[in-house]
């Protein structure tokens, strides 16, 4: 999506250790108007596949989600990464061993939100090696749900989690997929034909 | 707001402890549609104080302000919980004692984003005691940003924490006020005049 891609070139901060920093829009200061123009590409990329609810994770992945499921009109839910006092009853429950935060947490989502009814297309902001996806198929499996589609905004396609899951047979779209960061700030995008 | 009230009547559902759970449409499924609503009516009731940024914390605040920043056509701003191995550079932090989790934790939220510059419309989807909100006004003050106004899409109002904002003199707006709830699920709210 050049859009994104000009955006991540304009704003964005290489930073040490292969960091890509887009708190400017992304995910700490939000331009809505760039999360809408994502999420109307989503839709014009998905919407023939029979999808019901937009699952995410919080907390970056809400934005990009409720974007997204305006254009669907389907609800959107979200697995929190915090056990809060507040969640009671049943809960799907998965450990994340997260690389952008170096440590393990569990995810968790209440039953009542994910059945097998559900035609899921999950999205998120980032994907660098994948864990959090995978907690969220983890959720969808426990659940029954089926998985119409994966959406990511960025991925770092010298960390393999959107490889892997390409090969796996998944419908990933990632709308800029990063192959290579160089010291000096220089990002190079994967190109990509326009699905 | 009659929307969020008759569907807080709806799907809300009364638990123990002064507890309200708006789970299934407001801060863990989230039904779009009505947060599309409640974003239109905090354009309503401020749309002429000036503002240029909308003011959240992360999660659950997240999808209210970006609806919100839609129609206001300005940037979000979220205040972090966690503190992610990607957080660099110059802070501003807060501490909240919060009801809802039972715990003390920290707010950050980068210097680059708020400035003296800076006319913020603060919103949450809860308002119970009010610590989180504190946390954030406490971030306005360390920022010298102004704030515009105090949206909350449901205030507890028999938690104080909406009516010490209102006496301090902040616009407030609570598109529900919850004065009380009943053991048999009965939720009384607080009669509004329109703004």
């Amino acid at each position: 999506m050049k859009l994104l891609e000009e955006r991540i070139v304009k704003d964005g901060q290489v930073r040490p250790g292969n960091i890509l920093k887009v708190d400017a829009f992304l995910n700490h200061q939000l331009d809505v108007n760039l999360l809408d123009e994502i999420g109307k590409e989503f839709y014009r990329i998905y919407k023939d596949d029979g999808i019901n609810k937009i699952l995410t994770i919080e907390a970056s992945g809400i934005a990009i989600a409720c974007m997204t499921a305006r254009y669907f009109n389907v609800p959107v839910v979200f697995a929190k990464k915090a056990k809060s006092r507040n969640l009671d009853g049943e809960v799907l429950t998965s450990t994340v061993h997260s690389f952008t935060y170096g440590k393990e947490y569990d995810i968790t989502l209440a039953k009542k939100f994910l059945s097998p009814e559900d035609k899921v297309l999950i999205l998120d902001d980032f994907m660098a090696v994948g864990k959090a996806m995978h907690g969220l198929l983890d959720v969808c499996q426990q659940a029954g749900a089926c998985v119409g589609g994966i959406g990511i905004a960025i991925e770092k396609g010298f960390q393999s989690g959107g490889d892997s899951l390409r090969a796996a047979g998944y419908k990933l779209t990632s709308l800029a997929i990063i192959d290579g960061m160089d010291d000096d700030g220089t990002i190079h995008f994967r190109p990509q034909e326009e699905v």
